[in-house]
């Protein structure tokens, strides 16, 4: 993994967003209040590109949260106006340089219902061709084949955590073993 | 589905966290700021409680993010002293009134590793006994077993769609499949 960013200045903030505190009557008469996050713009997607049936190309990318680089897939938001395949596109061009000819949402998931109303959709894509855009990735981002079959290897390395990333690979890998079937 | 509780009031917050503001600099020199959400507490835990080999019990619970009753799997935070798998048996009988003799942690999975640290750790629970503990839900929390075999028709439904649950059953069905091994 590459040398970690420097951390120059760091400093606390308030967030630029308000919790909705909902006063609730559940059906059995009991009453509690919730909190939870607004949900801001159209949601997100993230991408499972296919070199090919048996390889996906996976993303080293730094992550802040966990001040540590992270394998895992390409993603980003959903800008106004794009449908999730056009945004997955973009992002996969921007990203790691490559543009797809197929494009296939899986479904949508949610990233902690509890508490937010974020939606993720789950993009496969194939027909990969080279072509970058540029967007605002502070460098280039390394891309790692890996194939399918040792999808439980991956699961064994620590830096490869992001529960959705999991979850669009194990339903990427299913998507293919049903034929490229999903319902 | 159970009806929705109503919302009797509701109202804007502050939260009462701060955001953390990173001034990085890349190894190419490039600098960016970057913001992430501080982690509170000693993380979670998501459980996989198995009836059977082939069978995952799920609840169904009401999430105020999607404000819909959502299907999924019991989880909760770690409170302080707990392992993961203290907190793992704790929850599962307050939630859905059961016990676990077998309590197996595969690994821990990230929320959104680019803003915060959040860690989840994925705890399968087996050798079930009934044994509830009081809990803070506003509602007993119903239980549908579900049989693992059917996990694509289970990815299926709109209302099952958080990535960590979809995670932690994937990873529960390859633990089960490779004779109860991880590594």
């Amino acid at each position: 993994m590459k040398e970690l960013p420097k951390i120059l200045d760091q400093r606390w903030v308030e967030p630029r967003f308000k919790l909705r505190q909902l006063d609730l009557e559940f059906s059995n008469g009991a009453t509690r209040t919730f909190e939870c996050i607004p949900s801001k713009g159209t949601g997100a997607v993230v991408i499972v590109p296919l070199a090919d049936a048996d390889t996906v190309l996976l993303s080293i990318e730094y992550a802040a949260g966990l001040h540590r680089y992270e394998l895992g897939l390409p993603r980003g938001r959903i800008d106004a106006g794009e449908s999730p395949e056009e945004a997955a596109n973009r992002e996969l061009k921007e990203e790691i340089g490559f543009g797809a000819g197929k494009l296939t949402t899986l479904r949508s998931v949610s990233l902690a219902p509890a508490f937010m109303a974020h939606q993720t959709h789950v993009v496969v894509a194939e027909e990969l061709f080279e072509e970058r855009l540029p967007g605002d990735e502070p460098e280039p981002i390394d891309v790692r084949p890996w194939p399918l079959d040792e999808l439980h290897d991956l699961l064994l390395r620590e830096e490869f955590s992001e529960g959705r990333a999991i979850a669009a690979l194990f339903m990427a890998r299913e998507w293919l073993r049903r034929g490229r079937r999903w319902e």
